[in-house]
């Protein structure tokens, strides 16, 4: 694990913990004690939840093993804000998290500032490479927490027939439709995956070697224009473009449209963190599953990129996308234009790979090694960070991962093709 | 429904409105907004839900229809709060009702202000009989839901590993068990139902002639200690002391005792609305289904009474039970003898009379008919109030009831045999 | 149990068994191998299960007890061909009685001629009247069986696309469809339940007084044209005709019509033993829930009989309906006139009555009393036979019961009104 | 589709033909009516569904579209026998198909005649490409069933308590269990995919270059003894060898060993289509999920094999393991050594990849390009054959896939490592 971090300057370790807890507290200052209590599905967490369960990654891998002296602030906590660590032991069922007033939001506030003050302690004084590799570990698992919390709210507020906004959001002007472009690149071997330089998850590693054929790339997520085109088009009622389990999902649960759309006197609307908009034609569309991905990809005569694919076509692009501190919420149109600009955020887009451990992947030892290995298998890769994506927790080896039919997620396409 | 109520004072009405608009409130009180939001169970509603359920009750069935003025607090409230009156209109869903994080408690707590300041006004004019009876209805109404409320805030906290308080409370001393005594009813016919003096609701009448046979009922609810002997006797193992969907029941949820007990190093416990107890042999057993309260019966040897039995047993001997009004919040050991005390308070007691209309039951017209006839199948009538009802809400023709499966209502169990 | 059959005739006894064991075989005639496997959902079982199941009751009640040297067929059929005996023993999952392949029918055969043979041995010697009473109960537990292989045959091929017959019928001609005539019964105390003379079943006793008010009870059962106006009218549409329990189900199973319905090119068509016909007018309509006869009887402005109602009715009437004896396998035309007729047979007839004990009940001992008092709850009562009831198998105190959600039965419905 | 299949010899594909269609019959022989009716859990399907299935699809890919004279056997068993091809209509479901006692199996032999008779006059004239590769689809397409067929009768033999045999079978005599050999490969640019010589499924293509790191593979299958060890190892108690779905259904489904082994008074025995057995430590285990292969391989210290990996290993090694002409119908101890033998036969052996379309993949142009594409989600790839794989129906580039929990296939697992 030390390794995943180089060098450490300790003042800037402490600096982006105390910026990454405030942010979290940042995010949850809009929502009510009742907003933060709710679980809409039993994917979704609770706000509050997600407060105190990342508080406990740092009390329980950073201040119970390094602080001889720490107290934990409460005995139950660890049963209660356990995710998945087996390790750490027994944990409250997930789907019941929505079940728990107790603590309510203000203990929860206590037992973050009781865990900051210790951790603020802990890194005035020096930490060897393994101690802040668990910090660094902890922030960028307290990002991803900002995003979920994000997802979830979501999720929360749409079930709620009142449409609740989460903030207020100004969205870019609507704009035409742009076209579609495309960047080639030529077969070969490629290197993908983590270079050791800065922090990457367990999961981007080993950087090793790929044979790609020829591919090409889209320059531009796939937009809700092109989405329109494939429900008018009778795309979700043909079975030929599914794949078998994405068309028994399809008549399962009535998908007529991606989530969060729905259909109001003619006019097509979506729920966003700023309350329903109309669909916008030229916007990146978002919160598909990857059936409903592969599906169009197909319809559109594409076809997904793989993730080495995808990484390539990334990696020399910059990462200026619009994320988090763009602050819009939402992912926005697209000015982007061939070969020139980020494939980063706005919208996780879904790649063709299974989610699997690259040759040679290693989960770290002990509990944290708990932290991604283990989730391989009935999932796909998305890559790129969405608009709800905090700033500096996005490059192209990341590897995000959902099970096929989840939507709830920020999550589009971008299509690829063979040359 | 005029004839619900004969005479009306509407003096007292207004005081009673207020009364009880006011007790839902201070029951309340003790809950954080977090606690007010949690549905645990589908069967279980939020705090926050009854508290405006109730209100919407009387702006939908008085104020729409009485007042011309009067403007709806919130246009979606409507949906939002229908219980499940179906002439209303559509709902949202019930088992949904722990995903609505809005209205917040504040919300609610206006909504509450609002309608009873336009039913203040109403009452402060001279209302005619129909118009008091449904006020009355309305107030016999949100009793009922001051006791859901007591009852559903109690399984959500039990759920919670925390093991929260609802209130602190003071149990009267363990005393020793008592012994049961018995009294006998002739046979003969007896009238039973609502005789018209004061409220009744519409499925305790009409009051009709029954024939009963000779029966004894014991004077004493069974006690915790008696059930401990049953579970001694591996009652909760025994197929031929059970009803065959009991036993169904007993196997696939693993019954091994009354809902909330629990053994914690071999000493019983049980969970109360003031934390976990030690169980104590003197007290009522509380939390039962019906098929435990009816295999206990006969592993006992004897049997439920039917509801004309109970009928006939209780109205010759008052009400003074510990109901709402002792602030126990939990039954109380008896001191009860032979003949001579109530059947009333502290908990409800299955009958073996499944919940069947009287002959020549008619249901209100409109919607506040489907108050209580259309659930008059699958369920069992209980009788006798508990320890969570309001007082001035039980009578010996009152008619509870719940599915056979039911356990989160305060319901128990009094013996009865042929002489 | 003894006294269940006061006097036995052990030569007709022994008739009986013959006769009665020879029908179940006959009635499985028709039917291919593969026919007689099938399981079409949980609460039907295969031709051959019944076939083997009967015989396991007399191998299990009667030949093991009181023939010392009696070997039982196999060791494994006990487990197999148990229904629900608690005190007998583990027995193979009812859901799953479609899994078993083996034995086949013609093992089924070999089973049957050894208990048969077995049997005959022990009816040419005296027996004394509790073995008598427990043939007996052989017999008329296999005449129940007889009926319920009818019922689950026919939905088994139901279920198939082809709709194949189990034989041919020759349905009466249609007539035209009568007016309903209507008997008058005063109030009084009346004796129901089973007098002792001849066949009972236990829940059939004891005997016992109801104070019954004055009623009416139709002649003629409800009919398909009176079915088709309440389908007309919308009846399956209006939530306020319906039980809440009951409406839940229609929504959520789809209900429209009764089950084996179909409109085909906009004519109504029933699937019977004998295949696809044309909806009859003049039938009585067949295969409805509790749910579904309630509401009709709500919405025709009547209600129906409580069982006692039913009893008191039926008991002066005769037996004279279409029972199996007709062959017609499905419910024919009435030709009855107001008050002469016979209430029994075409459909048995849901009552308002919750299937409960009678007071005094008290089940056989030992394995045998779990026949039917284990079923008390979650059931209501039916009266009357249909056309697939054995000729001798019913009579005015016989009491079937099914879930008010069950459709499979041959279930039809009789009115009664106050007067 | 042409191109599958490059030259066809007449007379060989007439005589393959024939002997296809006569293996499915004499596999269907020793198999009653009832066995060959039962559906065992929705996975499975019944006998007579793939002997009438395997018809279907002659039937409906060539002889409707080839003989415009020929008359479908029945003009309902388009939509009773069609599998899931979308584009030919709608079907019957498929967890329903055990509700089907029509046709019987006389009817369906009759349909084998009929289509078999019309096939054969088909065959005797000239074919062109296309048809003689539709007709070897045809011919591969029923040997897939005749495996189906024997796993999913053990399956349903298995549900049966009287534990029956399919056939008397002899296994090889116990041996001791050998010790784990292993062969390396270099790191390198491999071909892998169908190199268009002689058949291959759509699925095989296109052949393409893949990049694979220096790996080892075993060249003996995982043994039961290995297994025993790693349950006496309390490996299915140790979350931390398990992914997380994996240990999910570890727990929901109770599972401790293998499907079909059982412990019985302290020896392991194993359910196979000659009836249970002893567990034999020196035979390959099977009936393994992905799942249990994938922890065994971590608790090994070792990893799955790539397809890839697998493949490469593999193609320079022959066909000669236990497939289902040596008429074991079980997997067999294995006497290979080093590096010189077949990775054939036995057991189908889970590779660590996820299915997934090949570089370039298309699938065919119609219904029977439904044949292999739309699967390739949520399963992982399988290769090897297995004991009851019909000889001449496995090589090296064969892709067999099913989802991680499927149990109920011949599957089992051959490790490879890093060197």
């Amino acid at each position: 694990m030390a390794d995943l971090l180089k060098t450490v300057d300790d003042q800037a370790l402490a600096e982006r913990f105390a910026a990454t807890r405030s942010l979290t507290e940042a995010l949850a200052t809009p929502l009510s004690a009742e907003d933060q209590t709710v679980q809409s599905m039993p994917d979704v967490s609770p706000t509050k939840w997600h407060r105190a369960h990342t508080t406990w990654f740092f009390e329980t891998f950073l201040l119970v093993p390094q602080r001889p002296t720490y107290q934990p602030f409460h005995p139950a906590y660890g049963y209660l804000f356990n995710s998945y660590y087996e390790e750490i032991g027994a944990r409250f069922p997930r789907p019941h998290r929505g079940q728990l007033s107790r603590p309510g939001i203000h203990e929860i506030a206590d037992y973050r500032s009781h865990v900051d003050g210790a951790m603020t302690a802990l890194l005035e004084e020096p930490v060897d490479g393994a101690v802040a590799s668990l910090i660094e570990l902890g922030i960028q698992h307290e990002q991803q927490h900002q995003e979920l919390l994000l997802m979830d709210i979501k999720h929360v507020l749409s079930r709620n027939p009142l449409l609740p906004s989460y903030a207020d959001i100004t969205m870019p002007c609507p704009t035409a439709e742009g076209r579609t472009t495309w960047t080639e690149y030529e077969e070969g071997i490629h290197q993908i995956g983590h270079d050791g330089q800065g922090f990457g998850f367990d999961n981007e590693s080993p950087r090793h070697p790929v044979y790609l054929g020829a591919f090409a790339v889209a320059d531009q997520p796939v937009t809700c224009g092109e989405w329109l085109a494939f429900i008018d088009d009778d795309g979700y009622h043909r079975p030929e473009l599914w794949l078998s389990d994405g068309w028994a999902t399809v008549q399962s649960e009535g998908w007529e449209h991606p989530l969060y759309w729905s259909r109001v006197d003619d006019i097509w609307q979506e729920f966003t963190l700023g309350g329903p908009i109309m669909v916008n034609p030229a916007q990146p569309v978002v919160h598909l599953s990857y059936y409903e991905a592969e599906a169009f990809a197909r319809w559109a005569g594409g076809r997904l990129p793989t993730e080495a694919e995808w990484e390539v076509a990334a990696r020399d692009r910059g990462l200026d996308g619009h994320l988090l501190d763009r602050e819009v919420l939402h992912p926005a149109p697209s000015v982007l234009s061939a070969g020139s600009a980020s494939l980063v955020g706005d919208v996780w887009q879904w790649t063709s790979s299974a989610y699997s451990p690259y040759p040679g992947f290693e989960a770290a030892a002990g509990a944290v090694g708990e932290y991604n290995g283990k989730f391989m298998v009935n999932q796909y890769v998305l890559r790129g960070g969405s608009a709800v994506t905090p700033p500096g927790h996005i490059r192209a080896t990341y590897r995000n991962f959902f099970p096929p039919s989840a939507r709830w997620a920020f999550s589009g396409l971008r299509m690829a093709r063979n040359p």
